[in-house]
Order: structure tokens, then C-alpha cells, then sequence
């Protein structure tokens, strides 16, 4: 082993263990800390994340990652220590540009204002919200100054930290693809005669019931019990503790029975992905996600594409119906497969559909563009995010609780984030054209069997973690880097069959 | 405040956040964590846990400990300063005399020999556990060496860790007070013939209906739902985050109604007072109970006088027959009472009445006598063992799962610890005839107005946290330091009446 990597490895093995804890802690939190405990355990949070902070930026990392960087030492290291060089010069060059007085301020400043964005939205009042929002676009907007290097622009460097392989130039293009041909399909479908009924998904279904049927469907998919659990929280989440802690939640609404169904897909989608991360780099920089928006690709692919398709329903949907029989015993699988897939212009992106859900994306883009080529002020968001709906939907949100307000992201201060998730719909679809060719994919997920989809998943994508970035998975895989056009191939196919367009 | 004080006081944030860590770990693995996480998670509880061990063991808290000792020093500091700095002194002695290598060696060999002891237990084969158990008394025989002082003997030092106010002297007359007393009326009652029928606990009880009114009796008694939470774990145990953050879990059992009941009364006598650490003191080394017996104390306090009496359950037995009216119609209050204290000969200590109980304490406190003062060898335990259940309870166990492999303690290295249960149940009789000469204790119960009772342990105990040792709260209570008389006068006139001797 390179002897200065073995040095490094005593600063990895403390960075991974305090970012170890800060999970556990977030998990907790989201889903069983008591009420009034959070104002004491961030102080313990604090505390953890400044150690974690200094695990990594301090002077012997510093040596120790400049040595490493030099050709001569590089020759000495292997593909997943160089993977690891390269993550850990990633996280030092983004965490070393804040002044760390700065950091501080700046996490402190987000703990609060996501309490006050909640508050805010449930309250319907923006006022009470845009002066928190401004100065965490202050700080993002300072943060990103420091790590600009020249003819680069602000948002790009946000963009980079979740998604390396797309810069403003990549994704006007993507996105100009979709605006083009989507919202143009978008409105046809929304002209039409509204002959897809689903009001059976509104009444109330057994929470208990949802329980166990999403239970089924999470090992049916391939979660592995052994290596996970599944728990509640208010919106549904994954994250990992390593390859084999990987947890999930859920929400049960008791009149949607949707609602925890493909939720729960969407989730053991991100989870099959940590969950089948090699044993060879858990716990390690590389032993994650390639990106934002690789993860995504996995969970709506199990979500979108197959979790929506009439051949994974037709062995299941039968267990369904007797789950529900009152309910759904003169639903067809046909007119279940057209509800799930209903289309129409949204207000809301968490209860988009596949089709309209990318413009919630584009919208907003296009407004976090506007705030960092300062294009635009925080009180006039709320107006710019209405003319855009209105503009692309056909719908103006009448209130800002459902407009503006509606995601948590930026009271994080999460900018640069939103476009992962088209990202991960248009990677979805890219893999889905591939492995349609590769495998019988459709008779597999007919009988039942979804092994080979999630082995072939595992060895061509999963296992790598982050030792490839999402350009060089999707080359090895498919042959072709990232391409929007199987993204809008797929979307028009999927509708125009669904509305016999 | 005290200029080194506030030095320390890095450290001591520090130290606190390490082990508030290290809880949140031990809680999620006891309660959560999947199947094969522990193999990989290990490892971070690893690094914490150094971590922890250098925030306390260094040259600068040394340095800033010896100065604080100083008389100058001392008077610049508060009482809860001072308090902090004697628990620190403390934990720095204990851990400092450890070399590191053997520290860690411990710890491994501890988290593995829980898992043999385990296996062992299940098993019935003590061959299996005993090479472990003896390389683990090899390890504190060593630790309780490097910290004795002349004349002390290892086995006092090893008490002193879990309650600084007993030493075998002290224990030994507790126990012989209890031995004279009590084995004499457990003969007594076991000659008597079987009157009490407490068959109707046996029956199958719907395991929904025991949560749900486990939960009732948490709030019953005063256990806080917006600082703690419940969970389910093979064994029922307490753990803090903090005082705003304190679990309790519990177990139910289809075919015995009392076990999750007087498990839940039990650990919410121990959440109690942890919710009740006064804030000036949280988050430091004396925001957490006084020893284990105090802390225990409380929870028999809870469990046996208040949750065993008539009294506690004139006002809400008709809830529980409410609950369960097919299993209980014809089960008396008076029969109730009688059946949940009846007495007997036992075997295993956790299911033992309270009469029977201290005996299983007495035999593992002159086991482990035994064993630090090289009186018997590992491979003569289980016999040791057996001949002393006989001859102070009657019986003898018909294998070891059910004799020596019992507990769990010895696997964990835990020796000194048993004897706080018994002191927990004596404080508990100490304080009860206080209490009852200080306010109408019965009346409050049968009104089921438990209020008056649990500010007045706030107040008097609970609040001051490890600011004042046993002795010293009890000598503040009731005017006298610890007293084993009141124990056995309780036992007595509580038995005598139940068996109407």
C-alpha cells in the first residue's frame, strides 16, 4: 500500500466515522427524536460536524492530499484510492474555500431558517420567510465567489457539487429538448376529455393494510431486510449508514392509496443502489452514489419505469385487489395502470406526474439562474415562480404556500439541486431504452422475476459507487453518454399509448 | 467564571458529544438496527469511542485537572463546577490507569464475548463462555491492580465505579441484615400452602391492548412524551440523550399481562428522573443520576412501592379490565394485588417477586467476592452457583442457561454492578417511609394524583443530578444516610400482610 495514502487513511477513517454519526443523528431526528429535543442535541451535532470539518481540513490532510495529487505518488495507487484522492480533493477544495467562521454562521443560519420556511409555508406568509431566504442566497452566492475560477460562473460551481457532469450550457440544452416537445404533449393531453377516472384512489384504504402490502412490495423489488429497515417519517426518505445500514421511510395517507405505493418503489430504488455499493469501498469517499442525480435514475427507474408499468403489475395486482377487495374489485389492471399514470398540469411537484414533472424542474432552473446572474430579488420570486407556472402549466398557484413556498431545498440552502432530479428521470429512461435490448425485460418483470434487472442494476452500476462519475456509467453501460433525447423518446411513447393519442 | 474551568470546558463539550454519540449508536442497535449492520458499524463505535478516550485522557486536561484541584482554583469555582471536576477526576483515574492497548484490547474482547455469551446461554454450555469469562476477569483483576491503593482490596474499587458509598464492608453487613431477615420469611411463605391463583396471567392478553395501555400508565405516572419516547427491545432498559431526550423501550408477551406492565412502571422511574436534571446542569458529567443504586431506587421506587400497592391501583383497575374484560371480569382488585406480589423461590432474577429478589443479588455479590479475592476458579462457578441457590432459596437450577449463563453483566465485564439493585431497592423502602411521614402518599395514589409525589423526588433528589453521591442526598432526604433496616421492615410488613402471617 502507498505509504502516504496509509497515512491519510487514520484522517478518511475519523471523517467517515463523524459523518457516520451525523447520519444516525439526522435520522433520528426525521424519524423518532422527541419533540423538544432538537434544541439540545444540535449543540452534540455541532460539535460532531466541526469535528468532521477538521478531520479533513487541516494541515497534514493538506500535505498529505498535494502529495498525492503528484504523478509519481498516483502511479502507486490503485483505481479506488485514486477514486477516493480524487472525492476527498473534492470535499477539501469545497469545505477549505469557506472561511470557517463563515461555515459556522452559515449552518447555524440554515438550522433556523428551515424551521422558519416551515412555518412560512404553513402559515401561507413569504414575508415571514424572505428575509432568511435572502441571506442564504448571500452566503451561497459569497461561497460560490470563493471557489470560482475565471469565465466560470456561480451557479455553476453549485451545480458542480451535485452533479459534476452538467454545467448551465448542458442542461439549457436538456432542458430546451423537453420544454419543446413536452409541454407541447403536456397541453394536448390537458384538452382532452378527462376519460381516465381514478377516483378510487381516493377513498380510504386500511393503514395497516398499506403497511404490509408496501412491506411485500419492498422485498418483492429486492430490499434486503437483513441489510435495512423500513421506517415513518413525514415525507419519505433513504439514507444509508453504510452498504449494510440502509434505511428507508414512508408515509401512509390513509385516502390515497398511491401515495405509500410508489413511494416506497421510489425509495427501495435508492436503497437497492446503497444497498449493493461493494464491500471493497463501503465506508469509503467512493462507497456512495456517483451523484444526485445517478441515485435518481435508480429510484425512478424502479419508481417510473417499472413501478408504472403494466408488467410488473400483472403478477401483483391481484394481491392488491384481495388486499383491497372492496375497494378496488371493479378497478381492471388497465384502468389501475392508466390512474397511475393520469397526466395534467401540476401545481405541486412531490404529487407530479411523470410527464409534467420535469416542467416543475425547469421552473425552477430557471429562477435559481435568475438569483445567481442576480436577475431577480427575493421579493419578487414569489411573482416570477406564478408567470412561469401559468406560462408552462396553464395553472397559477393561488397562494405561495403552493407556489414558492412549496420545497424545503432552498431554506437548506440547496441550490443547484433541483435539476438532479430530471436528471435522474432522463438517465432513467436512457437505461431503460438499453437494457430493453439487452434483457427480456418485460417478461421478466411479467412473471415475477425482477432478480436479473436488479443483478445486472448491481454489476453494472451499483457496485462502482462513486469510483465513475455519471457520464463514464452511463458510457460503460450504454455506450453513449448522458442523452436527453431517450428521456423525451420515452415520454412521448408511454403517453401517446396511455391516452391513445 | 474560572478562567482553567473554561478552558476545560472544550473538553468537556467534547467528551459529552462523544458519548451522547455512542448512546444514539447503542440505542439504534438495540432497538433498530438491521441484522448485519454491527459488523461494519462496530467500526465507527470504535473510532468514536478513541475519540472519546482522547478527549479526557490528554496532557492539556491533565494539566487543567491538577490545577483545578488546587485550593486557590477550587474556591473560584460553583458547586456544580466542582461537581464536574470531582466526576472528571474520577473518569480520568479510572481510564488513565488503563495503558490504551489494553483498553482497546478489552473493548474487543468485550464485543465479542457478549455475542459467546449469548450463544453459550442459548446453547446451555457453559464450556463455550467460560475461556472468555476468565480472560475478561483477567482484565479487571489487572484494572482494579493498577488503581489500588494499600489496603484496599480489587473488588472494592471495582464497587466503587458503580457506587462510590459501599464497600464490601458496608455490603456485607447490608446483606447479612438481609439474609438473617429475609431467607427465614421466604421459607416461611413457600411452606405455606399456594392460595394466591395467579393462573389469569397466564392467559393469552392482545398485545395492541398492552401498548396502548402501557402508554396510558407512562403518562399515568409522569413520563413526558415531548422529551422521550418508547421502543420495543428484547430486554426493557432506559438511555438518555439528555434530559429532553430520554427512551424507554419495553417487550410484551402474548401470555403474561405482567411483564410489559411493572417493565414499563420500572424503566419510567428511571426516565423520570433523568427528565427531571435540573437544565443548569444537562449535557455535563453531573447531569445524569447520582450512582446506579440511587438511579435504581427510583425505578423500584415506581415498580414495587407505588405500582405494587393497592393504592396505586384502586383508580385505574377498572381501566385495565376495561382493556381486558374477558381475562380479568372475575379477577378481584384484592386478588389483582395479591397475585402480582406473590412470592416464591426463584430461579431467574428478572422475573424474581420482590421478596425473593435481593437473594439473587446476595449470591452474585459473594460469587464475584469470591472471585476477586481468588477463592474459586472459573471452571467451579457453576456449581458454586448451584450450591448457593439451594441453600439460600431451596432450589437449584437444572442447568446453567438457567444458573450461572443468566445475566448478561459478567460478558460486558460488568462485576461490581449487582449489588446497586439491591441497594436501589432498600434506598427505595428508606425513602418510602419518609415520604409517607411527609405527605399522604396512599391518599395521593388512590385519588391517582401522582404529582405531589414525583415533584417532591424532582425536587429532592432527580433534579440535583450527580451534584451530591448517595449518602449525601439521602442525609439530605430523610435525615439519615443509607439504612438497610427500612428495607427489611418493609419486606416484612408488606409480605406479612399479603400472606396474612
Amino acid at each position: 500500500m502507498c505509504k502516504t495514502f496509509e497515512k491519510l487513511q487514520a484522517f478518511l477513517d475519523k471523517t467517515m466515522a463523524f459523518s457516520t454519526a451525523r447520519s444516525l443523528f439526522e435520522w433520528d431526528e426525521q424519524t423518532l427524536a422527541p419533540l423538544e429535543a432538537s434544541e439540545y442535541t444540535s449543540k452534540v451535532i455541532g460539535i460532531i460536524s466541526d469535528e468532521y470539518w477538521k478531520s479533513i481540513i487541516n494541515d497534514d490532510v493538506r500535505k498529505l492530499l498535494k502529495k498525492l495529487q503528484d504523478d509519481k505518488e498516483q502511479n502507486e495507487l490503485t483505481d479506488i484510492e485514486k477514486g477516493i484522492v480524487k472525492e476527498l480533493s473534492k470535499t477539501y477544495e469545497q469545505l477549505e474555500s469557506i472561511p470557517p467562521e463563515e461555515y459556522r454562521e452559515f449552518n447555524e443560519l440554515t438550522s433556523i431558517s428551515s424551521r422558519k420556511w416551515q412555518k412560512a409555508k404553513n402559515e401561507n406568509n413569504y414575508s415571514e420567510f424572505a428575509p432568511y431566504l435572502s441571506k442564504i442566497i448571500e452566503f451561497k452566492k459569497n461561497f460560490a465567489k470563493y471557489r470560482v475560477k475565471k469565465d466560470e460562473k456561480p451557479y455553476d460551481i453549485l451545480l458542480r457539487d451535485f452533479e459534476e457532469c452538467f454545467t448551465m450550457k448542458d442542461l439549457d440544452i436538456f432542458f430546451d429538448k423537453v420544454k419543446s416537445e413536452i409541454i407541447p404533449l403536456l397541453k394536448t393531453i390537458s384538452s382532452l376529455d378527462d376519460t381516465i377516472d381514478k377516483s378510487y384512489n381516493y377513498v380510504k384504504y386500511d393503514i395497516d393494510k398499506q403497511k404490509s402490502f408496501c412491506h411485500f412490495l419492498s422485498s418483492y423489488i429486492g430490499f434486503n431486510h437483513n441489510r435495512g429497515v423500513i421506517a415513518e417519517s413525514a415525507h419519505p426518505f433513504t439514507l444509508n449508514l453504510h452498504n449494510h445500514d440502509v434505511r428507508i421511510t414512508n408515509h401512509y395517507i390513509k385516502d390515497n392509496l398511491e401515495s405509500a405505493i410508489f413511494s416506497i418503489i421510489h425509495e427501495c430504488g435508492h436503497a437497492l443502489y446503497e444497498m449493493n455499493i461493494d464491500n471493497s469501498i463501503t465506508q469509503t469517499l467512493v462507497g456512495c452514489g456517483a451523484s444526485m442525480g445517478m441515485h435518481e435514475s435508480q429510484s425512478r427507474f424502479y419508481e417510473n419505469v417499472i413501478g408504472r408499468s403494466q408488467a410488473f403489475w400483472e403478477p401483483i395486482y391481484g394481491k392488491l385487489v384481495d388486499t383491497y377487495p372492496e375497494q378496488l374489485k371493479s378497478i381492471s389492471l388497465d384502468q389501475f395502470i392508466k390512474g397511475i399514470n393520469k397526466s395534467g398540469p401540476s401545481l405541486i411537484r412531490t404529487e407530479a406526474d411523470e410527464l409534467s414533472y420535469p416542467i416543475h424542474i425547469i421552473i425552477r432552473y430557471e429562477i435559481e439562474k435568475m438569483i445567481f446572474n442576480d436577475e431577480v430579488t427575493v421579493d419578487e420570486l414569489p411573482d416570477v415562480w406564478k408567470q412561469k407556472y401559468q406560462e408552462y402549466m396553464g395553472v397559477t398557484p393561488p397562494n405561495d404556500a403552493m407556489g414558492i413556498l412549496q420545497d424545503t431545498h432552498w431554506s437548506w440552502g440547496e441550490f443547484g439541486y433541483f435539476p438532479s432530479y430530471a436528471i435522474g428521470s432522463a438517465i432513467a429512461a436512457q437505461l431503460y431504452y438499453h437494457i430493453k435490448d439487452t434483457m427480456p425485460f418485460e417478461d421478466y418483470l411479467k412473471v415475477g422475476n425482477l432478480i436479473p434487472i436488479g443483478e445486472y442494476l448491481r454489476d453494472k452500476i451499483h457496485k462502482h459507487g462513486a469510483t465513475m462519475n455519471t457520464n463514464q456509467i452511463l458510457k460503460a453501460v450504454t455506450g453513449e453518454e448522458f442523452k436527453a433525447d431517450y428521456y423525451v423518446k420515452y415520454l412521448k411513447e408511454k403517453y401517446e399509448m396511455i391516452y391513445n393519442l
